[in-house]
């Protein structure tokens, strides 16, 4: 058993989530803003790599009222579950996902993670550990899902993304495609990592939803599971 | 002076033309092949960088006959001119795109390429010279309107691409995202070299159409150009 997992990015119409030096970068507008604080708000956990809290320091909190007051009437916490991948438990202990906003938090750790830092971590966010040296992505989902996440939105960055790729974890994909170039080729794209060689072992894609959003695009894929990746 | 030019790529759903082995791969399908040709027929150029023809060894040609038997009957030679564009004149003397098909064709070289090179393909292509360690392409754009070129496309890769956005001599781009997912932080992506570092550089695009092709989507945007970059 294991979340429905769907992530969620935006990306340069030539494929990139930033520049070469891994700032943040606005790609898409107002009205993909919203949409995507709709689905965090519809989501029971939202996850990041630690990459991701390094370069951009996010709340990942629901900001709109509206999305705040709907969970609040529906009993929940203001926000989701937030988790961090984390191997060495590097997330600072000042960063805003540990302090913004109400909810729980999850730092996900590896077994090399000092265990000082863990303890530093715990005061503010529960601690998973598995994984020898990456944080194992497979255990932590089945964790997940007895601690009741049925919906799981990833936020990226590409270097996560590929290993839930990879391990064949991936459910959903929503692309906007923003009206500009960045370039560059060592720019951070969607999925990173090694990359697939082989045609056969790409996954596959369905078209759910194509439209325009601001001044780009949006797409939704399925990731088609007839075929283990 | 310089032609109308557009770039047409296929990428996958996350960004990449090619795996990390930057082999080909069929990413789109048939209802884009026939796109292709067809705008590769209406062309009166077509250019490729010598990471292109090394790696996948095209031969840049019309494929269709009613295509084909169009151009003939406007007068025009069988194939778009052909255009490599290779520093060092490494284009292999028996490559494909310099005995496939009818037409001309331009190796466009720097001023250090190997005489004997430049003589060797001398024999198949007409041979440009300009730029001291890359080509200059203002000054071959230029030489190609001189030459009659009035909409020159352009196939690739993202090397290429990155210098062509950079001096900004792109008109138009063509992006098909294809339905499956490649991977790679090394994998080529559509703008590759170094990338632009501030969101004022970046070009700017317009959204001029977007639709479902093959089992993925295709996008045309305009590069505006109310900013030098
Ligand atoms: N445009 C967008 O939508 C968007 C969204 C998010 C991010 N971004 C951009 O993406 C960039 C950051 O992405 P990133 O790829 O560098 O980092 P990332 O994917 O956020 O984090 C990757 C890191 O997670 C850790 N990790 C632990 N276990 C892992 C596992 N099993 N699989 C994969 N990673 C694991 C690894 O570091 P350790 O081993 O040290 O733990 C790894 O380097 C930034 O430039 C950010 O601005 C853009
Ligand atoms: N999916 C698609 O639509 C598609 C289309 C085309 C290519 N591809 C893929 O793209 C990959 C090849 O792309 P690539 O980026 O490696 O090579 P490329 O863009 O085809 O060629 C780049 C090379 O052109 C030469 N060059 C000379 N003057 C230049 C200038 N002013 N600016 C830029 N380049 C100049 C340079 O080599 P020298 O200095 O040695 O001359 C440079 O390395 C392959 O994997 C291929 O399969 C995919």
């Amino acid at each position: 058993m294991r979340p429905f997992v769907f992530v969620n990015l935006a990306m340069s119409a030539d494929g990139k989530l930033s520049t070469i030096e891994r700032r943040q970068i606005k790609i898409s507008g107002n009205d993909d803003f919203s949409r995507v604080d709709m689905i965090k708000s519809d989501a029971d956990a939202i996850m990041v790599g630690i990459g991701t809290v390094l370069a951009d320091n996010p709340s990942l909190t629901v900001k709109s009222p509206d999305n705040i007051a709907k969970r609040k009437n529906k009993g929940l916490d203001q926000n989701p579950l937030r988790i961090v991948i984390d191997s060495n438990a590097k997330t600072p202990p000042d960063a805003d996902i540990l302090h913004k906003g109400e909810g729980p938090r999850i730092i996900a750790v590896s077994d090399k993670a000092p265990q000082e830092k863990i303890e530093a971590l715990n005061e503010y966010a529960d601690i998973f550990v598995g994984g020898e040296e990456k944080v194992d992505l497979e255990t932590l989902m089945e964790a997940l899902s007895e601690y009741g996440v049925k919906t799981l939105m990833v936020e990226g960055g590409g270097t996560l993304i590929w290993s839930l790729f990879k391990s064949g974890l991936v459910d959903e994909i929503y692309t906007c495609v923003g009206n500009c170039i960045i370039g560059g080729e060592n720019a951070p794209t969607p999925v990173d990592g090694e990359g697939f060689i082989k045609e056969d072992e790409f996954p596959k894609l369905e078209l759910l939803s194509l439209k325009k959003i601001d001044d780009g695009a949006l797409m939704r894929w399925k990731v088609v599971k007839d075929k283990k990746h």
